[in-house]
């Protein structure tokens, strides 16, 4: 490796730098800047949190998708059912962050007004990690759950051939005495970037990961990489991943399974994403405050409980997250050298060339500042 | 084994007279006989369905309970909050049974009425399995999401102590081709019996089933026993797990974790178990018939995936219970002498004797019909 390649493998950006600069690649590639913002928040915010198969890698296929005619920029999110307890939002194939932020947000806006509520949007795309929208209802003191499908990545439990999405389930409570609880789990075992570190680095993994191409659980990467993904605990997963594509996508659009695009692999149709919002405002149930007292109470309790050996704490939904966006948020993030110059072609090939500003901070091996 | 042990080991018992018989039971316990009707149908339906731990041996410990002043037999749910999106039920402390169908069956309700509907029970009970309950729901053409929280049997991850119930998160989609697909899974690892199962044959169980009493994963069924089962999939069942303690005893009741009442083990006080409901009608957004085209489709399909080496076809949520329970209805269902012996001597101890009516069903060991 080059003196300078190891310097770059080093990088680390500010968050405010980061930000703008995706912000900047996503105006470049026709987004309005309003919505480049949101998106290049949503990105940023998974960075900081160590959610990087969420993150600014992601900034590329979001700006090919985009010149290529598979997301509408100018798309506004259009309320085509409204009911007392329920709406339907078609987000007209604008970027998923888009529609997953409509969603939400009349979500909390209903749920204020009529103790809950829940929005469906069809029509959407990709919209990086439900938490980020989940948090946008908890900052309002509300409870929320959030699903999504996604293209089919994972095969059903007893199935050999991949025929669902890793379709997430999120839930949100706010917390009065600290960052909100959140949930925001995959229904796969685990996500195809450890497989693929895993055969970078030449180990194995464990049976319960993936099964190859006949549907046999395999401990190799290379196998799983050919195969698919299992759901996680085997008919739990698979069950819920099934659930959560006809709570979305079936009820909400007449979309499941292989109708969604995929979004590096099929450009030839919108992906026709299906995100799915209920918000509840305790006000209406136990009482905001009383609620909001109990959560306290419930978090300091769970933090005294007593560890299993090899680990220090009980931790709670997005606690891991929260402590890697504080560190982020004081000490910039650290990216890949690959990430970066990935970054940096994108400027130049949208036709806005820039490079991504690096502040190099003091390490054992350089100790410059 | 005595020659009478032996036909008693092989005791199969018709659901008619089965259902009768467990009602017959309650009544004596205390229970009107509507409300022991529905707790007989809901305990041999999960009979019928191959849950024998949500089954008939459950009987005494509500008797019990209802003969302890553990449970009020005359309560009736009552609406305590009444808004247009949610709503809230206080169970007064009736079996959970009855507090779960009022649940259900207003959200179902309200949904035809309003496109969707929250409605939460709280002061209930454990109420059998929930997928009884979603069937209400599915067989009105409703989709339906149910959770409940129960006394803390399970540690978090992470943690050595009993803090968080194996809560239940249930989805129930209406199916015009046949049976609803109910999922309805249990947010641990396993089931403890089987954890007892594996204690009786003499074999090691998978080392991420429990901890014990160390909070230090076990293979030995003794160790696992006295330590705690584990939730699934690590975290993600112990957020879930989590979570739906917040969203169904936080929000509903202000009551939580070890404040709910252990069923066998604590005669001191009500249970204060609460179940959250969320019911949506179709109509309201795809519309009836699209979505219900779009189930069959999707079942259809699924059932045609290629199965993975050692499975015969993809199945789908709740499809293994169904099969089980044509079979029950047809031939009767298979109980343990144990269990037929401990039902009797219920209706003994209950001043109100009688045997359960038996059939016994040919079989290549004795022949007789």
């Amino acid at each position: 490796m080059s003196a300078e390649a190891s310097a770059r493998s080093r990088l680390v950006v500010r968050l405010d730098d980061l930000r703008v600069y995706c912000q900047r690649l996503l105006v470049a590639a026709g987004l309005p800047t309003a919505d480049a913002e949101l998106v290049a928040d949503s990105l940023t915010d998974a960075e900081a949190r160590g959610i990087g198969s969420h993150g600014v890698l992601r900034t590329r296929i979001y700006a090919e998708r985009l010149r290529g005619g598979m997301l509408d920029p100018t798309a506004t999110p259009v309320l085509v059912r409204d009911h007392a307890g329920g709406c339907l939002l078609d987000a007209g194939n604008a970027i998923g962050h888009v529609g997953a932020r409509a969603g939400v947000d009349l979500a909390v806006e209903r749920a204020k007004e009529r103790a809950a509520a829940v929005v469906g949007v069809r029509n959407s795309n990709h919209c990086g990690t439900l938490a980020y929208f989940v948090r946008r209802a908890t900052a309002r003191q509300l409870v929320v759950l959030a699903a999504s499908n996604a293209p089919p990545t994972m095969v059903y439990y007893g199935g050999r051939t991949r025929a669902v999405g890793t379709n997430p389930l999120a839930i949100g409570v706010p917390n009065p005495d600290g960052p909100p609880l959140v949930m925001d789990m995959a229904t796969s075992a685990t996500a195809r970037g450890k497989i693929i570190l895993a055969g970078q680095l030449g180990t194995s993994i464990p049976p319960d990961w993936a099964v190859d191409e006949a549907g046999r659980p395999t401990s190799d990467p290379e196998s799983a990489l050919r195969g698919s993904v299992l759901p996680f605990a085997g008919p739990k997963g698979s069950g819920l991943a099934m659930m959560i594509d006809l709570l979305s996508g079936g009820l909400l659009a007449g979309v499941t399974g292989d109708e969604i695009g995929d979004m590096y692999d099929d450009w030839t149709r919108p992906q026709r994403v299906s995100h799915f919002f209920l918000a509840i405002d305790p006000d209406a149930f136990l009482g905001r405050d009383a609620f909001l007292s109990l959560v306290a109470g419930f978090v300091h309790r769970a933090h005294g409980l007593p560890p299993a050996e090899g680990f220090d704490q009980v931790l709670l939904p997005g606690e891991v997250e929260e402590t890697a966006r504080r560190s982020a948020e004081r000490d910039g993030v650290l990216l890949a050298d690959t990430v970066v110059r990935d970054l940096e072609a994108l400027s130049r090939e949208l036709g806005d060339p820039a490079d991504l500003p690096a502040v190099v901070l003091p390490s054992p091996s350089n100790g410059a500042c």
